[in-house]
């Protein structure tokens, strides 16, 4: 096992009726901006019940954040902030929402010239941040548990990662029952995530931590079982609160502690989104099964235990175990309803030369967990995923 | 699943050479009170490294908080804390000298009259607390990062339990190689004390909760191949490093979330402690077999689940495989050196009633995780200890 740090102080309140906590989760003399996406939670009624547990509190909203946040919005959430004297964010949404509150939260206070300069440096430069909970309504990133975010600026096609221990939410309420409403692209999107977001952290190299790698496989056994449920039962509570909550438990920092990571797959993903604006699963989907292939060798002893402990795989020899390994899991996206191939999104080897230039661009030229994934083996990983 | 709510923000360090970390951990004005138990934080080292990690800060120790820490010991600590004015405890030991600290951290500040009144309400009546961290010894206990401590008065016999949320530590240094000279008795009794923490969690009955399940099952059977290689190598690093992290995942608050929580093994053993001294991991080994032959019907689908996924027992009538996993594991507690019979102990039918009389003296009297486990029951399950 390797050395390691384990922080996060995020309060979990779980369950039907959770919501109502808000009034005891949220100070009582806060001036709350609420912000959200689009429109849905006014018909799932999230936002007349999160308005309930409010109170008398004062307040504001902003409403918007785009799937992929983007920072031009996000600023206006920043001016908001500044001009009603906001002192409490509250996310209500899903992954992007939370993720664009963090920023919101770091970027208010922050002290440098330029709020994109927390995204350059990772978050590295983030010394405060204003205090925010969250809602959560789609089960997939893990953000409502952890204190990354990853942020799109538009304009100059990046998206990019950060995250600073001050950005984690005080709290985040996980009701399953509003996950009920979900489009189906939504649920098979969110259970791929979270699938990928273990994958990222178990399917390295071993180092001899079971707790951690059981953890893992027990999560992804889980999305395995429950996912395609969740598609044919879509009001099926314990269904829905067992993906919830391995969504949770696959990126709040439990499962990677003493391991090392991999997320070449995410840094590819994140380029496909900001140049022809895939969503982040349908991303994740195509790239970690030719990932997993053409860096079948330096993962070979995980692969192996990957298909005997969560596959069942015990019979054939190496070579095809580790392939039935793959292919079972690439079935398994394409039962969720998240298509594997950059065909099945109109693109082709003509698009990969410009995403290998972005990758370059952002400096994505040494990744994976022994950083020896290059500008020249994410282009086969490319080529192999047409 | 059940509704729940996880918060847990103790800072984990983890690792060897994770003891100078201490310099960041602890604020550098902090007027400090390290507190440890006998002499082997001298012997191993770990004393040396604490104190040169504190540098110039301003330490007063309390030595001799003994093994099932006592109110009376704890009382003149407390009475240091104020005499010296002191802001920060530093726990340095194993899970009694955690406990203790958590106790002395609550009774410094407490509002009330007598601080025993905290162990009475069981922690309710705690408001606030010094802040503390701990280094820790001797893998076992979980108390490193979670807020909870069982404390005894040994005027009255009596060992009772509290919690408060104001009593996790602030942070807790894991180093691994601090184990190497644990005596055997110590290596034996911290595995199987994380043993039946997990099984406390797990060994209800299903509420559909793979995630949490499954957790439970990876530090079971982590702690059944690690455990006797602790004993055989003692200086494996790798060992001690999953053993030590394998019993802080075994009771930090993860693996309870959204289950029911039975208990009710380790309050008949706090009763043979408190009245026959012995090791508490010593009353969880007599106690828990028992426990679970008694209540083999209430606890019959978690039974064959325990069977199946950490016994492998899968041939066989139902019976037949509930008795051959609480017989595997009886064979493995004693495997780790911990006697599993009152007898083993020099206890026999006679001790029955006034451990039962204590029982009821201390208002265990609906135990388990139905209520339902009277005073008659637990006669039955010591009288099948014996």
């Amino acid at each position: 096992m390797l050395n390691f740090d384990f922080y996060n102080p995020t309060h979990i309140a779980f369950g039907e009726g959770k919501i109502a906590d808000l009034n005891t989760l949220v100070p009582h003399n806060a001036r709350v901006l609420m912000l959200y996406g689009g429109g849905s939670i006014h018909k799932n009624g999230v936002y007349d019940e999160v308005k309930l547990a409010l109170g008398s509190r004062l307040v504001a909203e902003f409403s918007g954040i785009e799937p992929n946040p983007t920072y031009e919005t996000l600023m206006k959430a920043v001016a908001e902030v500044k001009a009603h004297q906001i002192d409490f964010l509250l996310a209500v949404g899903g992954g992007s929402v939370i993720d664009g509150t963090k920023f919101v939260a770091a970027a208010a206070v922050f002290e440098g010239d330029d709020p994109w300069e927390i995204l350059e440096k990772r978050g590295n430069n983030v010394n405060s941040a204003l205090p925010f909970g969250s809602v959560l309504t789609l089960p997939a990133t893990g953000s409502e548990m952890n204190s990354g975010a990853v942020i799109t600026r538009t304009s100059i096609h990046a998206k990019l990662a950060f995250g600073s221990r001050h950005c984690f939410p005080q709290f985040s309420v996980l009701d399953p029952v509003k996950t009920y409403t979900l489009p189906v692209r939504q649920v098979g999107n969110g259970v791929v995530d979270a699938f990928v977001h273990v994958m990222e952290q178990y399917l390295t190299y071993p180092v001899n931590a079971p707790v951690q790698d059981r953890f893992a496989e027990g999560i992804l056994l889980t999305l395995i079982e429950e996912g395609p449920k969740a598609l044919e039962t879509p009001e099926n509570y314990e269904v829905r609160a067992n993906l919830m909550w391995a969504a949770t438990m696959a990126l709040n920092g439990v499962i990677s502690t003493g391991v090392p990571q991999d997320w070449a797959t995410h840094m590819i993903g994140h380029e496909l989104t900001a140049l022809h604006g895939l969503d982040h699963a349908q991303t994740l989907a195509i790239i970690l099964p030719a990932m997993l292939r053409v860096r079948k060798e330096a993962k070979r002893e995980k692969l192996l235990q990957f298909a005997d402990r969560v596959w069942g795989l015990r019979d054939g020899d190496e070579a095809s175990r580790i392939e039935s390994a793959i292919s079972r899991m690439q079935a398994f996206f394409e039962t969720m309803g998240v298509k594997t191939r950059l065909q099945d999104y109109g693109l082709g080897a003509e698009h990969i030369p410009a995403l290998i230039a972005s990758l370059e661009a952002h400096r994505m030229t040494k990744l994976g967990e022994r950083r020896d994934v290059t500008p020249d083996i994410s282009r086969q990983v490319l080529e192999l995923a047409i």
